[in-house]
């Protein structure tokens, strides 16, 4: 399996924009599964909640999202995309997983970082293990990184790929995540910023065997 | 409180020495702690579990540890020191903790590592916390350090500083460990071999106010 990311600035509140922009940057890379950052459609900076619930969309019937599937569909290439989801009254900063075949799944941030809390809902279902091309996919969205029981949990589930669409603020994620990978043998895929800039989609080539110490 | 590490490269079997060599690095260095390697006294490249257990002694009646004892009342410094522990027929790999006030602490190391399989049991106690100085210590030996659990349990129990004998093979341990300061908000002294070398006495003060996030 060919894992990649896709690394770009969302443009904050300019939904159609960033739709756009993902789409040019897929419509060349050939790889199985992508990854986007954390609120990849909306962008990350709220500074309220209305401002957070006019943008944020349904799982089910989010604009964004389908434009995406379609994507994935015709890239036949599972995208795992962050976005802002509106749920009855709630909101999540969640992450969806995108399928070719058109079949998708949620995941709603746990762990809320610093103002995130003032905005969002934090996400009350458990992490999960989805089956995708015979490759078992967990997600953790960003700051779920600090805490070892979020990937723990995904690697005793049997996961062995963990996608993580982030917008990092702390500079120890990305080594924390090599920790992640070598205490839990699994591969992370993580969006970056610190150590990789650009608009050029940044792929990483990965064995989904299992390493051995 | 100072805390610092004593690292030198025990000679295997030869106690006698090693010990002369620890009061030697010793005797100038004001710390209100520091910590040793792992197996401190007697090296660490064992060949058979005869030759083991020929140079283990038993935690209550060790003429090294009586020796380091004497040292740290000295010195005015705790000492954490690892070394062979017989105990009946079986041998761990632990660590003392050796007070100034003359009373000490025993932990078996619970995660062991490649070859110690062959000679050593594991520890069956669980991770206690120790209080010195109006601080709370923990600690872990080496390999522990690949499961975050070791130092999440310590952390939990509300250890502030985690002390590390180790004599480390794996070259992730020193990375592993900033995290494991970093995901449980405590402090780390570990012996690291491959990031500081020579015979001079490393000292870090450390503060032991909890940071935060």
């Amino acid at each position: 399996m060919k894992i990649g990311l896709v690394q770009f600035r969302p443009i904050f509140g300019d939904v159609e924009s960033n739709i756009k922009t993902i789409e040019k940057m897929v419509a060349t890379v050939e790889a199985d599964l992508l990854v986007l950052p954390e609120l990849a459609t909306t962008g990350y900076t709220f500074t309220s909640r209305e401002e957070l619930y006019r943008l944020a969309e349904p799982f089910d019937t989010s604009e964004s999202l389908n434009r995406l599937h379609t994507l994935a569909s015709h890239r036949s290439c599972a995208l795992v995309v962050g976005f802002a989801e509106k749920s009855g009254e709630n909101i999540f900063n969640s992450a969806a997983l995108l399928k070719p075949d058109g079949s998708k799944e949620l995941y709603r941030k746990i762990h809320l970082f610093g103002s995130e809390k003032k905005f969002f809902q934090p996400g009350e279902s458990p992490f999960e293990v989805y089956e995708y091309n015979g490759v078992k996919i967990g997600i953790i969205i960003c700051f779920d990184w600090i805490f070892p029981e979020s990937v723990r949990v995904l690697a005793l589930k049997g996961a062995q790929v963990i996608c993580q669409p982030a917008n990092l603020v702390l500079q120890w994620c990305q080594k924390a995540m090599v920790i992640r990978s070598i205490e839990n043998r699994v591969f992370t895929i993580k969006y970056c910023p610190i150590l990789l800039k650009g608009k050029t989609p940044k792929l990483f080539p990965v064995n989904t065997g299992a390493s051995s110490l």
